[in-house]
C-alpha cells in the first residue's frame, strides 16, 4: 500500500481576534506504522465548534489549552484503517478528538465506535453528539424549564440553540429565539416551531423581547453574551435560571470584556446564572440519546448540518460560527465516506 | 397627655449618586389618634441597611420603590405606646418597618413582638434580625459551603459579612475576608478568627486572593460586586458558588454598572452564581434564631453594633455604609429605650 501522507493545521499562534490561516501552519508528513495497541483513524468529518476558540486560548479554561506547534484540536468522525488494539477493526466508524488532520494515531482512548445507523454519518457530530447533549443537559439539568414557562435562546439557529428550542417546545414552554437573519428567524418560527424569533441584526432585542414574553422570562439558553444576555436579563422573572453554554461575542475580544451590564437583576430578581460544560456529563450521554432519538423517531426534532470541504478551508470557515454565515452545525469533510 | 408630635424623613427626590439631605424633606406634625385595630409605635431604633439604596431607586426591584412624598421606609424596633388591636400591648416592643420617623400608626401587618431577652434591644437589628438571618441562609443555603472548602467574603466587617465568616469558619471553611482598613482587617482575624484578610484600599485584592486561597475559592459570599467580584472570579474552583447578596459598589452608580469582568470563569468552571434575598425565607427564620442563638451562647459568634444619635442625622449617616466609616450594623437611636 502507498506511504500515506497526513495533512495538518498545527497552531503557531495564539490568534488575536478571529482565527487567521496564519495562526497555524499546513504541515505534511509520512503516517508512521503502529505499534501494539494503537489504531490509524482517518478523519472524514471535522466538528468546528465555538468552543475551539477558547482551546487556542491561553490561560486557565476547562481543559489544556492546544500547545504552540501542536496540531490543532478539533472533534471529528473517521474510519479505522488499520488496528493493533483489539477494541477496534479495520472498517469501524469512530468518534473522537482526532484533530485537524487527515490521519490520526490513537490508543484508543477517547475514541468511541459509532454502531451502524441509517442516520447520516454527520448526525454523530450533531443531534447524536456533543451538539445534541449540550442541548439536552444544559437545557432540562441546568436550566430546568418547567410547561408554561418561557424560554429565551440567543444563538437560537446555531447547531446547540436549534435543538435547545425544540426541546423547549417539548416540555411546554413559550420558546423565543434570537438570531442573526430573517431566513433564520424563519426557519426557527415556520420549521421547528418556536413561538417567535427575533433578528438582534435589524430588530431592538429588548423591545421586542418585551413583546414576545409577556409573562417575562424564566430560562435563558445563553450562546452569545455581550448586548443580547443584556437585553435579555432586562426581562427576568423572579427566580429565573440562565444557562451559561457559550458567550460567543466575547470569544474574539482582544480587551477585557464585561460581564451583563443588568447583573443587578440577579440580586432583585434572585436569579441563578451557572456555566455548564457538557464533558461533566458524558456518562449520563446514553440517558440523553435515548431520549433525543424517540423525539427525532417522532418528528419532534429536525436538524441541519453544514458542510464545507476541505480540510484545507478549516481555519477560514471556522469564523462561520463568529459572523453567523452558515446554516446549521457546522462540519468540514475531510475525506469520502467509505 | 400632650400631643404627640410626629417628626418624619420623607422621600421629594431620587438619589443621584450618594444621598443627600435635599433627597428628603423634613416634615413635623401631629400623631392622629387610632382607629379600631391601629397600633401606635414609637420608634427607639433604626436600621440603616445597603438596601435601603435600592428602595429610593426607580424601577424595577424586589419591591416598590418608596414614592415621592412618602416617609423613607427602613426597619425599625419600637414599644408599643398604644394598641386598639388584641395582637399588641401597650409596652410591648417590636420590630417592622415603621419607617424613618418618630412614631407609625399600623394595623399591625408586618410587625412582629420581642419577647423580653437579656440581649440588648438592638440585637434584633442585627444577630438576630435581617443581618443574621440573611448571613445564615445566604451562606448555608445559597452557598453550601462543606468542610475543608475556602469561603471568601467581601464587605467581610459589614453586620452580615462578619457573621458569615464566622458561620463559615463554624461549617469548617478556610475563610478569606475582604475589608476597608487595616483596623478591621485585624477585627476580622484577631476577634472573629477568619484565615486572613485583605485590606482593599492598600492591597492588591487578586494577588492577595492568590497568596490566601492556595486551594482557590469555592464559595464568594458577594456584598460589593464590581472590582472586587472582578478579582475573586480569578481564582474560583470548579462549580464554585457565587452568592449575590449585595453589589454595593454601583448602588450609588450614575451610570450602568458593567457585571464582573471575569464573567467567563463561569463557564469554564461551571460556577453558579445565585442572588437572593432574605424576605423569600422569612418562614424559616426560627430555624436560623435557633441555631444563631446556640452558637452565640456557646460563644462561636460574635457581632458589634454602631449607633448614632438621632433621627435628623439618618440621610447623612446612611452614606457611612458607601464609605465605610462604620464598624458593625449601622443605627440610628431614634429615642429612648423605656
Amino acid at each position: 500500500m502507498a506511504e500515506r501522507i497526513n495533512r495538518q493545521w498545527r497552531l503557531v499562534a495564539r490568534p488575536a481576534g478571529l482565527i487567521k490561516d496564519s495562526d497555524f501552519e499546513w504541515v505534511e508528513e509520512p503516517v508512521r506504522s503502529l505499534e501494539d495497541g494503537e489504531v490509524l483513524v482517518r478523519n472524514i468529518y471535522l466538528s468546528l465548534d465555538p468552543a475551539n476558540r477558547g482551546w487556542v486560548r491561553k490561560g486557565p479554561s476547562y481543559v489544556e489549552p492546544v500547545g504552540i506547534g501542536e496540531v490543532m484540536r478539533g472533534l471529528t468522525i473517521g474510519v479505522v484503517e488499520s488496528s493493533q488494539n483489539d477494541l477496534f477493526s479495520e472498517g469501524d466508524i469512530v468518534a473522537g478528538t482526532v484533530g485537524w488532520q487527515d490521519y490520526g494515531i490513537s490508543d484508543g482512548a477517547g475514541l468511541r465506535v459509532i454502531p451502524p445507523s441509517p442516520l447520516p454519518l454527520t448526525a454523530s457530530l450533531g443531534l447524536f453528539g456533543m451538539v445534541g447533549l449540550t442541548a439536552y443537559f444544559g437545557l432540562l439539568d441546568v436550566g430546568k424549564p418547567q410547561d408554561g414557562e418561557t424560554l429565551v435562546v440567543s444563538g437560537a439557529a446555531g447547531a446547540v440553540g436549534s435543538i435547545v428550542g425544540q426541546i423547549g417546545k417539548i416540555v411546554g414552554c413559550r420558546v423565543v429565539g434570537i438570531a442573526g437573519s430573517d431566513a433564520k428567524c424563519a426557519w426557527l418560527t415556520d420549521e421547528l416551531g418556536f413561538d417567535a424569533a427575533i433578528n438582534y441584526k435589524t430588530e431592538s432585542v429588548a423591545r421586542k423581547l418585551h413583546k414576545h414574553c409577556p409573562d417575562g422570562i424564566d430560562v435563558i439558553f445563553e450562546n452569545v453574551g455581550g448586548e443580547i444576555l443584556d437585553a435579555e436579563l432586562m426581562w427576568i422573572n423572579n427566580f429565573a435560571r440562565v444557562v451559561i453554554c457559550g458567550l460567543i461575542s466575547g470569544y474574539n475580544a482582544t480587551e477585557p470584556v464585561p460581564g451583563p451590564y443588568g447583573f443587578r437583576s440577579v440580586l432583585v430578581r434572585r436569579a441563578r446564572i451557572e456555566g455548564f460544560i457538557i464533558f461533566d456529563y458524558m456518562e449520563r450521554a446514553p440517558e440523553a440519546i435515548q431520549q433525543l432519538s424517540e423525539w427525532y423517531a417522532e418528528g419532534r426534532l429536525k436538524y441541519r448540518v453544514d458542510v464545507y470541504d476541505g480540510l484545507e478551508t478549516a481555519p477560514r470557515n471556522i469564523n462561520r460560527l463568529f459572523d453567523g454565515s452558515h446554516n446549521g452545525k457546522l462540519i468540514i469533510r475531510v475525506s469520502d465516506e467509505p
